[in-house]
């Protein structure tokens, strides 16, 4: 049996940004060590929960930089470097194996929608072939709502064919977890990881390899407790109780704009206000929804 | 009455890619000069029809220099700049200015969907704010089919009262006749540019500025022989059969994928195989394909 991989407790880490709305290095660097602290077994920077696509190549860049530049292992790091342009994330791929980061979380191009399943497979193709390089692994990125190019099991086995030993993992954020169960049943041997916090338990029972989620900004510490206990008879009660706490988190922040209610929640936890700002398009929760998510 | 402003018929011009599929800036600039010697009034480069999410911004600056060194006059360029990143948006548009090149057209923030009208309004602001230069133009980008994120009516409005002359058109390529009546009578002074070729004519009829299309790569001349004589009694039957070849063109590049069926009758038309490839995840039609459409 192949070792899943990546294969653990993931964070769709958010991405603190300056009063210039510029990337914040000291600030992000620390919340990468506290997530570290907490139990999760890697930061998946630079994704959906990030803001990733709101900041240019050279801003992501310098992110990854600064968080391995910190001492943090480049082998904790699942940074997202899938973009439109197959030039740029060709770039962005070869920048983190030169930071020694091996593991990259990619989107599919999603400027184009409808595009066919020879030309999504061309595209990621195209990627491997330009990025050359035998020590890359990548996870890819089903996040239909948002990219709006789901990923057909089709190319998910063309790819993996084709390519053995590069396409070791997805991250299926689309939050169905009879599909996540499917791309279980039907590759064996692909991590197959919960884009969704409450999901992350019962898709382990079911044979996936963990989860990227952006709850876990929040709640490390439960979703490491249950992703490393819950098979353990002697602590089910612990198990239940840590994933009724992910479940009400989620629940919580997915009241109003995700991103926005995670970024005030960490904000007033760690009293950094830094946090409270997000870069247009999206926008900080108005005062009365920031009431009311902290009076829930 | 003020001018509208762009005016005229424009082409969303192809780009070519050489083997390598890097941007074919020869092959490019000829096509841009073959595009104003048939009659355009401008050349829309860098849109949705040529790949410009495709492209790093380095390969899209690349390409607008090549242009502008060629000697093409800078104020008949208008180039997309419009990006996921706000920095990155901002940086394209100030090196399009950087050139002499005032007008760009500007698609919203593609990656995040659903995002509020205050966001929306907030991320062009702050491009506006950053690139701080009273020169710049812009056209609003409205292609929800292909961005999934539409610009609502609201929108356009608190964007032209508080930048009063920058947001002076918007090219409206959601295919709806009736949608593009609405704007030109909601926002007078605003020029609302048809993104189909066949609703150039009925759309200056309503008191539309003219059109960003992608078929004109291939009837340029029939496109510019309509704004200029559509309203000449004398020339209806000239407009008229002018229409119906631009009808029939659309219809055309439309039974396959549009932008690999443009490239295909271009290579056919100039003897320029360069013409035939497209950068994943967009493909060349298959032979079967390229048969039918040849045979139509």
């Amino acid at each position: 049996m192949i070792a899943l991989h990546p294969r653990g407790v993931f964070c769709a880490a958010l991405t603190p940004v300056t009063e210039a709305l510029a990337p914040d290095h000291a600030l992000f660097v620390a919340h990468c060590r506290r997530l570290l602290a907490e139990g999760c077994d890697g930061v998946a920077l630079l994704g959906t929960t990030g803001e990733a696509n709101s900041f240019s190549s050279d801003e992501r860049r310098g992110l990854l930089e600064a968080v391995v530049a910190a001492g943090i292992a480049p082998d904790r790091l699942l940074p997202g470097t899938g973009v439109p342009a197959l030039t740029e994330t060709v770039a962005l791929t070869r920048h983190a194996l030169s930071l020694g980061v091996t593991t990259v979380v990619m989107l599919p191009p999603f400027y184009y929608k409808g595009v066919t399943e020879d030309g999504l497979f061309a595209a990621y193709a195209e990627v491997v072939e330009r990025v050359a390089d035998p020590r890359l692994r990548i996870v890819l990125y089903h996040i239909p709502q948002m990219s709006a190019v789901p990923i057909p099991f089709p190319v998910i086995a063309r790819l993996r064919a084709t390519y053995p030993g590069i396409f070791t993992g997805i991250k299926d954020s689309a939050g169905d977890l009879a599909h996540m169960e499917e791309l279980v049943a039907t590759f064996p041997g692909l991590a197959v990881l919960a884009g969704a916090d409450p999901l992350m338990l019962p898709l382990l029972k079911a044979g996936g390899a963990g989860c990227i989620t952006a709850t876990s900004n929040l709640v490390a510490g439960d979703l490491a407790f249950v992703f490393r206990h819950h098979a353990d008879a002697a602590l089910t009660a612990e198990v239940e109780a840590a994933q009724a706490r992910i479940v009400a988190a989620r629940d919580r922040a997915s009241r109003f704009a995700q991103i926005a209610s995670l970024k005030l929640l960490l904000a007033d936890r760690t009293g950094q206000p830094g946090w409270h700002r997000l870069r247009p398009p999206l926008l900080p929760l108005n005062q009365a929804e920031a009431d009311a998510l902290r009076a829930a």
